[in-house]
This record gives structure tokens, C-alpha cells and sequence, in this order.
């Protein structure tokens, strides 16, 4: 934090597929929402000048730190993060585990921030593993799931952590009391389930801490009937392509019913205004982004395409991380185990 | 076989939410379509009688055989196949064992038809074991699933099994020339996935009589990358679900975006007609049951709220999947390994 309290977040601005110009905007628009935020840019100096200009905010909101290189899609993580020293990933996580910066933010290489999350941030004391939550939106409120692709195998013990990480998230940023959570099954029986789901369940339903409401089906995640759902990270990464996949294809498929006929156009223009708004529930952007859990300090990767709304409420998002003190309240969770 | 070359399929009149109503009327639609198939209706003499009087069909087309109980959703797989030996899928099943019938359909339920798939019909020589396979909508053609939900924990020969069979399926029954077959991984690269994927995929490779084209996301199956999607019944099963439900959840959202204002509703009058059109492609009934492969003969699990459309579909891609040799062909490809 600043010497006035200010809360400050690292964000990769040459991450993305619009780095940095929706980055810089995210920014502008975080802060001009809230004086209690510092963004440290972390890109070329010259580049987000020439994109700040475009903008009015109060300039001690915003610190431009120069960085020489920038982690590509393309490369290997572990390479890019021992390598690309001067990276604007690298530079920003390395202010995160220094002190300079509360939270770090990227929408870059989802494997390089996961390996850079590890090596450079730092697994807190007790955690076996980090883990990436993503929020989906359901039928009623959205759920948390995790992990959703940083650890593939995992051993029972490591789904609890990500029980009491998630459900720790859901209540103090997402502001969800006593948020129920599920171990993603498929079936709702005790007795269903693979190996690992019935080695876990006994451990979960052990949990004191937690708000823990037995098997849930992808089916019933969906309908939003837990908070946090747990799972393999092979298993999250899955629900979440599929989601996405059904999602964009459906979309596909009725705006081309909408424009495929006279008639339907017609109907199209009266139904339009309606339809953009509801169709919003289906955005993810509005809930920020993903959150590593189980870091020393708070680290979110955003969607590679995320444009300015999403990195603003992904600021946001930190913001209401750091005041509530997430990573502290994950530490005190699990030194109790 | 009946004596003049029709095919048999048994039918489990009596499983199924809308049974036996949904049940006869399917039957009678599909041989009213066909005149190479008899469907033999397994259950209560008295209530198929009432329904079938409803119909006008050829009556050498439909035979009822009465059964004297119902094996439940509720009921334990185990228990209902072993002691409810007078019910209609059990009887249907034993006619498909003794060669009263070339092929069995049942809306019921599910567990109880995998029970009675492998200890009824039997596993089919060289098959480790059978399962599940659902076909589901892509934003191309449609994609067979295969394993979802029959076999939990799966090493990788039974994967390798699935391809085979899953590949035989789509190109005798679904009419697919060289069908792509993918192994659902959380990345492209050979290196990505899980333990079993890892041990999979070189399998996979090596083998010569499917074109293996590699891993392939959830996102890439529902985009349509590949025709069969191999993974154990955990993953398949949770991708199925997860797909339902987003697909019901968005639909119901759209609704409510057309009706939920004046305007809307006026657009929405517009465009009705085209837009059920559309949305007929993410009908699954279109396509039949889910088939269980792998067993000495051919039986298809059809979603319990299946309605005639549905299972008419599914009596016709019995008569596909016999004429084309299906089982014989399956048998022969394993047989090879």
C-alpha cells in the first residue's frame, strides 16, 4: 500500500490481445471509480503514454514502470518467466513479492503467470497448491469453481485446500454468506464417483470450516445450486471449454435465426435492446477475473481477450481483495488444519 | 431376424416419463415409416392395448408382450436386474439375449440398463468393457461422446477400446467416411493432460484402423473439430451434463428476453417461427438414443423424458445399426488387436 493507504496493483499492461490499449483504459477507468487505487503500469513507457494521453484521471493514480520485453502466448512458461527478466510480467509479479504492488494482475500467458504465481510470488506456508478459480455465471448467482487448470492430478488433500480457498474468496470478496460448496461429481449419491472424488468426500464432509453440501452434478452447478464447486484441474478446465463452447455456439445460432428471414429481422430490431441485456448475464467479464489462490500475495489472470470493462472490474476486484484481507484470511484457514 | 428379414427391436414400453404413451406411439411411428422392422412392446398388455388403439399401423408391425412390473428410477441397478425378472426390461432384455430380438431401447433406468447390458446381454468377446456413447450437437456436425458415465475410472486400453468402437459407430450408423477421433485433453500438445491421458494418447497413436488426430479441448469438440471424443465416463459425463445445462439455462434466458417487455414481445412473434427452427439443432432427438457399445448385441438408452419423435429416431437407428453389421463389425475390429 501507499504511505496514505492507498491500494496498489501491478497490472501487466502488454498482456492480451488489446495490450495495451484496453489495459491503460481498465486502469483509467479503476481509478476514476475509486481514489484508494494506485495501477503501476508495467509496459513500453512509449506506448502507454501516447494511450494515457487519450485520457482524464488524477495522474498520482497511475505509475508508468518501463519494461523491455513481453511473455508471449507462444512461449514456453518456465522459459519465459526464468528468461524474460525484463518482461512486463515478470517485472510485475517481482513487485508483488517485493512490497511494491498489493495484487497483480495479467491477461497474458495463463501458464507463464501460473509458473511466475509459484516460483516468483510464492506458495503460501501450508498450501500444497495453488489453484486458478474461475466464476461462472449460472442460473442464479455465479459459482466458483476450482481448480480449473493449474493442477491436473490431484490428490485429495489438495481438493480440500481449494474447498477452503474458494469458499474463503466466495464470502469476503464476493460477499456471499456462508457459501455452500460442492465436490463436483456425477451423481449425487455418496457413493458415486472416481477415486479421487471418493477419497476426498470423507475429508470434505470432515471440514469445520466450511459449508460443505455434498456431491454436486455439472447439471446442478449450473442451475446454481452451490457457491464453489470442487474439482481436478483436468475436470474445471473441461467444464469451463464446454461452457464457453455451448455458450458461444448458442449465441451463434440464435442471432443467425435473428437475421436468416425478412420477418426475423424485423423482430430482431424490436427484440435487440432487450436482448443485449440479458444476454450480459452470460459475460463473465462483469466478475473480473480469475484469482490464484493460495499465493502469498493476490494474483488474478484475465481472459486473453479482455477488453476494458473486465481489467477495470478485475482492479476493482483487487481492490476488495486487499481490503478484506483474502490472502491473510486463506493463511489463518489453513495453519489450522 | 423375423423369418422375412424384418428386424426386431425390443422395446422397454413401460421406462421413461411419458410411458408407455411416448413409448407406443414412437413404435408405431417408426414402423409406419419402415416396413422392415417389427417392435416388440414389452409391457402391460392392458395399457399398450389402449394406446395402440389410438394408431392406424400395420399389425404384423407391433407385437405386445406383457411384463408385470417396472424397474423404477429409484430402484438399485443391481437389485431391480436380479430380482425383477418380470418386468419389461428385463424381458426385453433376456429377448435380445435369446435372439427374440435384434436390438433393445429403453427410456429407463440408466444404471439398471448398464447392469443388465453387461450381465444379460453380455460383454462381447475381447471387450474390457462397454459403454456409453451420446452423440450431441456442434456447431458443425454432430460429435459421439464415448465413455459417459458407464465406466468411472478407465485405464487406458479401455479408452483405446472406445475410440475403435466409437469409430465404427459413426461411420456404419451415422454414415461419417473416416470418422476424426480425438482424445479430450486441456490442451493441443501431446505433452498436456493427466496421467491417463498421457498414457493414452501414444496408444491411440499407434493405432492403425482409426484416424486419431490428436487431443482435442472441450471447446474444440463442441466446436466440431472431431466426430468421436474419447475420455472415461467421469469426464464425458460431467461434459454432457455441464452441456445440458448450459444449454437449458441460455434458453431459458432467452425466452424471458423475448417476452419479458412489449416491444419484445412483438419481435418475438416475429421471429418465433425461425427461431424454433433454429433451435431444433441443439435437439439431441434428432439423432436417436445413446448406444452402449461394446455388448454381444445392440442396446440403446434413450433420455427418460423422451418423447415419440425420440424414440421413433432410435427404433430407426436400430435398423441402421443391424443392417450395417454394426455389432459384427465392432467384434471384428477388436478381435484384431
Amino acid at each position: 500500500m501507499t504511505e496514505d493507504g492507498k491500494i496498489i496493483v501491478a497490472l501487466d499492461a502488454m498482456g492480451g490481445d488489446y495490450a495495451p490499449a484496453e489495459q491503460v483504459k481498465g486502469a483509467v477507468e479503476a481509478v476514476n471509480i475509486c481514489d484508494d487505487i494506485v495501477v503501476r503500469l508495467y509496459g513500453d513507457e512509449q506506448k502507454l503514454r501516447s494511450e494515457l494521453s487519450k485520457y482524464k484521471y488524477d495522474e498520482s493514480g497511475i505509475i508508468i514502470v518501463p519494461s523491455f520485453s513481453v511473455v508471449e502466448n507462444c512461449d514456453v512458461p518456465t522459459n519465459a518467466i526464468r528468461q524474460k527478466k525484463d518482461s512486463s510480467m515478470v517485472l510485475g509479479m517481482y513487485a508483488l513479492k517485493n512490497g511494491e504492488a498489493d495484487a497483480f494482475v495479467s491477461c497474458g500467458n495463463t501458464g507463464a503467470i501460473l509458473v511466475g504465481g509459484q516460483t516468483i510470488v510464492g506458495r503460501m506456508r501450508g498450501v500444497d497448491r495453488a489453484g486458478l478459480a474461475f466464476l461462472v455465471p449460472t442460473a442464479r448467482t455465479p459459482v466458483l469453481i476450482m481448480d480449473c487448470g493449474a493442477n491436473i492430478d490431484c490428490r485429495p488433500e489438495m481438493l480440500v485446500q481449494f474447498a477452503k480457498m474458494g469458499s474463503i474468496y466466495m464470502k469476503y470478496v464476493l460477499g456471499v454468506s456462508d457459501p455452500k460448496v460442492g465436490l463436483v461429481n456425477i451423481g449425487e449419491e455418496e457413493t458415486k464417483g472416481n477415486h479421487q472424488v471418493q477419497e476426498t468426500f470423507p475429508l470434505l464432509k470432515e471440514c469445520g470450516d466450511i459449508n460443505f453440501v455434498g456431491s454436486v452434478e455439472s447439471r446442478g452447478m449450473i442451475d446454481g445450486e452451490v457457491d464453489v464447486a470442487v474439482c481436478d484441474g483436468f475436470v474445471g478446465n473441461t467444464i469451463l471449454k464446454t461452457y464457453e463452447g455451448v455458450a458461444a455456439n448458442m449465441l451463434n445460432v440464435v442471432k443467425s435465426a435473428l437475421t436468416s428471414t425478412l420477418l426475423s429481422k424485423a423482430g430482431a430490431l424490436l427484440i435487440k435492446n432487450n436482448f443485449k441485456k440479458t444476454m450480459k448475464q452470460f459475460s463473465v467479464e462483469e466478475y473480473g477475473g480469475a484469482p490464484m489462490l493460495g499465493l502469498r500475495n493476490f494474483v488474478v489472470k484475465t481472459h486473453g481477450n479482455s477488453k476494458s470493462p473486465e481489467i477495470r472490474n478485475t482492479v476493482l476486484q483487487c481492490r476488495t481483495a486487499v481490503r478484506e484481507g483474502l490472502t491473510e484470511k486463506i493463511a489463518e484457514s489453513l495453519s489450522r488444519q
